[in-house]
């Protein structure tokens, strides 16, 4: 990845963002809700989902956002959904396209439509334990810490440059299920902090560093700094 | 890894430390820092050095502790080394091998002279950023975590059960060395009660994950658990 220049998506006061679901939406929830408390000064245009049957839809709905349904069952090729996908979005007008538990992976094609401008958000560390079930990978394999990671989306699968980190500890008797039940609280936390930070601009990807212009401590990251 | 009875060294109350090094052992240091100071119940029977110049050998001789120089130049093969090293920690009665900066792999054989007896501090979250310069590496990916890792050594190089871990935050105007500064307090805080933990017996190591029988919280552990 080569330097980009700050701030490269250019949204000159657009907020408008466009989330992708596919099930429950619990991280669309917590961009509502911080958009609401004025934790997030955002606006969402609208919600995608590529399942007619997401509960995510009735979220959106009772917070009067507008849904649409792109159901890949119904489109020939990945290309042809995420073209269509894109359309849907530019249509909207949305600065940020924000992926709340879009179980779909999305092709070059769309990434590029939107370049340094998708984020996702993933439950674990990342680099360590992408792809499904973050969580559960991590349990697994014993760590005993793990956490949340906002991304910005590039082609490559949970690869992207990192706007956000959370860390949380894994107990002796955690199962996946209260691992993920503690990873998921922290991912309603940065996720809509991470969102600001992106529409805000002021920052550049440098490497494969995402960084505040000025050097400021970023969003979301936590852990200690304590002297032994 | 199959699974593992409770405390499988069966140290009976031997608590005598086998501390290897090949710098300036500063988690050497960290070590008999908590024994002085009562937070480790344990002894330092030999510091051994693969290198005749490492610094940490006069932080050993300046607090009483024997040393021994095996240096690996003077050896045919590894595992020529390493069968000498596994006599002279065996002739020091050693409980527990305790690798603090040693820069040399360590031979199937070796390890399985001492099963479940050998731990290392890594500085990174493993199983992020195995291998050396593990702080470089987490710096130049852009992650906004990272950590300590204190595990039991495996054939398989920085791979074994975790002990424990702690995390560190990253800020935007750090370097690799700020980081690295940052980690090492981790380190040095994580090592000695890791090693205490190990001592104590009461363990077991089921799958990979390393756990306290009880389901008590693991050592050294650390992370938000903040409610957004």
């Amino acid at each position: 990845m080569t330097d980009c220049g700050a701030d490269p998506g250019g949204s000159a006061g657009n907020r408008r963002l466009g989330v992708l679901i596919s099930g429950r939406g619990s991280n669309l929830q917590a961009i509502i809700d911080a958009i609401a408390a004025g934790r997030l000064v955002a606006e969402v245009a609208v919600v995608v989902s590529n399942r007619p049957d997401a509960p995510g839809l009735e979220r959106a709905r009772r917070a009067g956002i507008e849904t649409a349904v792109l159901d890949h069952t119904a489109h020939a090729s990945r290309e042809a959904y995420d073209r269509e996908l894109a359309a849907v979005l530019r249509r909207y007008g949305v600065a940020l396209v924000c992926l709340a538990g879009f179980m779909r992976r999305l092709s070059a094609g769309f990434v590029s439509a939107f370049p340094n401008r998708i984020l996702n958000v993933h439950p674990s560390l990342l680099p360590a334990f992408p792809g499904l079930y973050g969580q559960e990978q991590a349990w697994r394999h014993g760590v005993r810490v793990s956490g949340a990671t906002v991304h910005i989306v590039t082609p490559e699968l949970d690869a992207g440059p990192i706007v956000a980190q959370a860390s949380v500890p894994v107990h002796d008797d955690d199962t996946p299920e209260t691992l993920s039940a503690r990873i998921l609280i922290e991912e309603h936390r940065i996720y809509p902090e991470a969102i600001g930070v992106v529409l805000d601009g002021g920052w550049r990807v440098q490497g494969r560093r995402f960084m505040r212009v000025g050097g400021s401590r970023a969003a979301g990251s936590a852990g200690r700094e304590s002297a032994p």
